[in-house]
């Protein structure tokens, strides 16, 4: 075996997403694009219906049709990214709710399937997806006549309670929607987080699921572990992998490990990473491989077999922080060589 | 259609192939591990074959049983992690060829599978993969008696040809190899490049095959195109994306793109990036979202249906630097969402 093994665990999925309805006391869907950020789709989809989520929330209408193969008929699936041009038959053959962003995107949606449910997007300061304020007056009443299943938008500072721009982006989605009574969704995770204000009718978190920020109290999700193909010793002065980036200080005991970059460890990482070996610290030395890294173990009075990267003394968080990135960022990259376990 | 669309140029990884061969004047092998540096280890594989390759490299027994099926019987594929734990059954059923790295998986090889074909890694001084000197002054006679096919290293320095580390590991390579009759690798991409003194018997290249840097003189292989979600208007002063980092300077027309980090398109590319749209250079501004990007598209004249990231106007290798890296890991990322075709 000379691939990472990854474990992801379901049950503490479901955790997550049971503690996050219970902070928001209303409908809690869950967000699964990107793959169930990188845990698989099908599988975190499937135990969340078990644990009782009827509303999935995916990108792309690609993602959908694979989510609704996987969940079967009964719960709702919403597609972010809307009604795009030759998402029509993708939309109506796996019963997906399109998130309408534009007017284009409603004009393209109704004449395609008229009557199929759908949703809107509005943006609230966020200028990312979603109508305007303006193009959202001039369409409104033409929308609401089409019945949309739900409106939403999406916060861009809810990692940050405190950034002013939260409660601008509040105060701006209740301003559009005020007097309509079409069921309303503004928060993921972090939104959950900030309080019923920003609850609505809907929640529909993501990354928190997952065990990461900004949940705090998440249970982890995954563990990785790093089988180690050999172990060799370096003299003083000798240098470590490409570039010859890092040289011994003194005598070491340097392992190789079998992932690197084309696995999903951001290359970024370089020499900032430590790696356990049961709940001792190990630090990456030299350059991230696309196949492997070179750890310097010779704090360790034996001889590892593998090495942690993720795990409970390391969080995706801790891991992202090396690569100067976000959780999100680790796990939406976790490679397709792992030998993936799911445990429930 | 919302994902991105990859095209993959078959008949220009063949080209580079039979570049690279001339260049080498010795037998030409393909590097194809990390899903053939991510453009699909069984389309690459299958089409080198056809052109003539008959010497393939992966990093993992799993890739070599993989690409064994791929390839049928015939293609010799060698595994640069050696014989690890577990791995007899592949390496005996894919008939793959493990590069033994000490004494360890030279044992665990003789024991489990004893005259199953095997090369030798020997370590010249990068401190990764490979027998150390001593390691293999003591294994040596015990090795050669079993007949191994291949004694390779690898070059720490090669992107760089007039590193000194680069003859230090050519001396130590024949140092370590003078009078063997086994046949002898050295050389990756960089290392073909650096001269014939570098090729002995066989070259193996990875990166230049896929187009990319250290092989100026590659053709370029990948294309990548991504959709437009919607396009909005945004006032002088409005923020855009995550975290409000981009202030519009000006009344600016603002894309959303359909593909983000989980597509494996860095994060830490932030702002310093580029699209095109036809031969217009357009910034992108704000964060790389999850599945979605922004960009600044006020200077065209009309609304582009799609942005393009990689293609003719720019490299795999400019993309990297926008994020700091180099382009095998931009390849090695390219995200699982995207809409593949293969062209040959």
């Amino acid at each position: 075996m000379s691939t990472g093994k990854l474990t992801i665990d379901l049950a503490a999925v479901a955790a997550n997403w049971r503690a996050l309805a219970k902070i928001s006391q209303v409908e809690t869907g869950a967000t699964v694009k990107a793959n169930g950020y990188g845990l698989d789709m099908a599988r975190v989809g499937q135990h969340l219906a078990k644990a009782g989520a009827r509303q999935f929330f995916v990108a792309t209408a690609e993602e959908g049709v694979a989510l609704r193969r996987a969940l079967g008929n009964g719960p709702t699936i919403s597609v972010f990214s809307g009604h795009m041009a030759g998402d029509a038959q993708a939309i109506a053959g796996a019963n997906l709710h399109p998130m309408i962003n534009s007017v284009d995107q409603m004009l393209r949606h109704v004449e395609a399937l008229p009557g199929h449910p759908f949703g809107l997007q509005l943006d609230t300061g966020m200028n990312r997806l979603g109508m305007e304020p303006d193009e959202w007056s001039a369409l409104r009443d033409i929308a609401l006549a089409q019945n949309p299943v739900l409106i939403m938008s999406h916060l861009a500072c809810a990692d940050e309670p405190d950034h002013p721009m939260n409660k601008h982006q509040l105060e701006q989605f209740e301003a559009m929607t005020a007097g309509l009574d079409v069921p309303r969704s503004l928060a993921a995770t972090g939104g959950t987080l900030l309080g019923s204000d920003y609850h609505f009718d809907i929640v529909r978190p993501g990354i928190g699921l997952y065990g990461a920020l900004p949940f705090e109290q998440a249970q982890p999700v995954v563990t990785l572990d790093i089988p180690v193909i050999q172990i060799r010793e370096v003299a003083k002065s000798e240098t470590v992998g490409y570039g010859n980036t890092w040289t011994a200080p003194a005598p070491s005991r340097i392992a190789t490990i079998a992932a690197g970059y084309a696995d999903g460890l951001i290359r970024a990482m370089g020499a900032n990473a430590m790696f356990y070996h049961g709940s001792q610290a190990v630090p990456l030395v030299g350059r991230v491989s696309m196949d492997s890294i070179t750890v310097d173990i010779t704090s360790l009075s034996d001889f590892p077999e593998s090495l942690q990267l993720i795990g409970p003394h390391q969080s995706v968080d801790q891991v992202a922080e090396f690569a100067g990135t976000i959780g999100y960022e680790i796990l939406t990259n976790l490679g397709g060589r792992y030998d993936r376990t799911w445990v429930s």
